[in-house]
């Protein structure tokens, strides 16, 4: 068995979905929406499954959805993108993955920022990249400069940069991103950009490409999910977004993993991208009440939720709840004693993690965060 | 960029199907069914997908579909396996990459049987591992046991064996198989065995898997496709059948390819392997009258076919035609001139391929395939 894989364990995500289902959790874990599916998108997925075509598409994506894809990229960023430039994979998963092993030789350093998501590492270091590894600092999520910096050397080709960030809800500022441009230009370096939350912003924090700032174009490539945009995560749709010169190495790798992804699914995601601007356009401030919910829904069972300004997680601290033990511990203490399942924070890093903070996902219904923070209330 | 990736060219699969359309020609390149698409399991889709769920499900899949696989292993082959030992892939492309990733350490060598499928050795190099080619001798395909034995040795990990075998048609038959259980044994080895094609064999040749041999129950990684089960190649839904222990190392890869599957094309599929056996039973005899259909009519042009026992794939001699060039030259001619696109067999060869044979798809409709004889006959 390969020594690399065979050192992790199962997904933090799926351990705890299996753990929330043994116990009829809630399952506030994994990032998965409830209640938020677009009924016309779906309805377009059937049709295009009755009309087909069933066979290989091209390994880059039907036409209609790089199409759309550049489009809306040019909407929402005015990253004036084409549709030569966008490659379709089966999710964002994939698209993580050929980027590395199409974009890293053995032996490369690869910038990371944690806390991270945990595919990453593994996938970096099965490819022969070697982690370099910066960390934001709690509660704030700040980015530490000196040792960004201090992490970009000779040997750095990728930096890895999520935005928003999962789980820790960060976005990225104009002025942090200029900071991460001109660490790239300096060191001739590339950036993957896992922005699958690109739509999931809050309070008027806007979400902005590393792509779009001075120079950055042929530098980035961009990662984006129709499973995150359209809360359709079982679809497994996703993109990558770069310059020609940046994407063929990637397609090399995407050819040999998958090849290519359903042709209806991806025919009902180009439609979605050009007639749901509205639920695209709506979805943030749903999402911000929801985590809002959750938010104070917590602090009054006495945790302290951390800042969160984009995706579907607000973290908290649980300690104030004087809780004995480390947030694994807690993450299943909640769900075989509370009914209420989160993802231990500590996941999300390589060693010497924080051990005191757990993930909850606000993307379910009104009902299942009340629901959620009731059993919560009346266990603690 | 990787340098091992980079070494490579787009997929000839991809390369041919462009040209087939910029040249309106008749697409006998790349294996995709034509007019053989079951219209219950396509409907039962469409279903699924109104239905839900349409989040994340398991990474090993729905248990529908495991169990769905497994029973069709223990119908069709007696296999023996049961759910849990069934993971659910984003078809067989991804399912031999998780394979492949998961179970090689950098150095070990894989043995493999020329001519093969085109991932393979890319993967195999992408993931540390040191190929070691064998070449099955044309125009026959027959195996040469003595190479075969000498390319195993201390190092040897694992080995990959497809058969029904792309391009060549090739159905390992009992005194093979066992030849090379002996050998995985005698070298404490693993089989990733891509049966893509268990069901399309003809002339009464049986699908031995090599996992149902004395011994070799644990050896073998099973890799199997619901899109050549039901010819529907776009559906990407694949699957690996292992035992537990083999297993787990294989799903730790997957967990950082792809993940998951769509729910409802799992859906979907579940159903097809439990309601649609006689699709299944009479797929044969259909793709056996379609070769026999093409191989006559190529012979009638005067090209040679070779023997092919199994798969979508006849591979034709076009020397006989007097044709100067090589087989890449043939398959971009007759695509430009005749209006018909075929596959230059020498792409399933990693060097010092033979030249002079062409890949011809047969799982097309009679008439696509009369259509095309009528152009390379009008033609020559
Ligand atoms: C691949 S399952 C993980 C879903 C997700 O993005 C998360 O929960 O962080
Ligand atoms: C991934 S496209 C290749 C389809 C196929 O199996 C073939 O044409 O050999």
């Amino acid at each position: 068995a390969n020594s690399v894989f065979s050192a992790c364990g199962t997904t933090i995500f799926e351990t705890m979905s299996r753990l929330a289902q043994h116990h009829g959790a809630i399952n506030l874990g994994q990032g998965f929406p409830e209640g938020l599916e677009p009924p016309p998108v779906i309805e377009r997925l059937a049709q295009a499954v009755i009309d087909g075509p069933h066979q290989y598409p091209s390994m880059m994506g039907i036409v209609p959805l790089r199409q759309a894809v550049a489009a809306h990229e040019n909407r929402f960023w005015a990253t004036g993108v084409d549709e030569t430039e966008v490659m379709v994979t089966s999710g964002a998963t994939e698209a993580l993955a050929a980027c590395l092993f199409g974009l890293i030789e053995p032996g490369d350093e690869v910038v990371v920022i944690e806390p991270l998501y945990d595919s990453y590492l593994p996938i970096i270091r099965r490819a022969g990249g070697v982690p370099r590894i910066v960390r934001l600092q709690a509660p704030d999520w700040s980015l530490p400069r000196q040792a960004l910096a201090d992490a970009f050397g000779p040997k750095t080709k990728v930096l890895m940069l999520n935005s928003p960030a999962n789980p820790c809800g960060k976005v990225f500022d104009a002025d942090e991103l200029a900071f991460i441009a001109q660490l790239l230009e300096h060191h001739d370096a590339y950036a993957v950009c896992d922005e699958v939350y690109e739509h999931l912003t809050y309070d008027d924090r806007p979400h902005i490409p590393l792509m779009s700032l001075p120079g950055m174009r042929g530098r980035c490539a961009k990662v984006g999910s129709a499973g995150k945009i359209f809360s359709l995560t079982g679809w497994k749709v996703g993109w990558v977004v770069a310059a020609p010169t940046l994407l063929a190495p990637i397609a090399k790798a995407h050819q040999f993993l998958t090849f290519t992804t359903a042709p209806a699914l991806q025919a009902a995601v180009a439609w979605g991208l050009e007639h749901a601007g509205a639920y695209m356009a709506n979805l943030p401030a749903t999402l911000a009440a929801r985590r809002d919910r959750l938010a104070q829904g917590l602090a009054e069972i006495g945790l302290a939720p951390l800042p969160c300004h984009g995706s579907y997680f607000l973290s908290a601290d649980f300690r104030p709840l004087g809780f004995k033990g480390d947030d694994r511990d807690f993450c299943t203490h909640i769900t075989e004693r509370a009914g209420v399942t989160a993802i231990p924070v500590s996941a999300f890093f390589e060693t010497d993690a924080p051990k005191h903070y757990a993930r909850f996902c606000f993307a379910k219904t009104d009902q299942a965060i009340d629901e959620a923070l009731g059993r919560l209330r009346r266990y603690f």
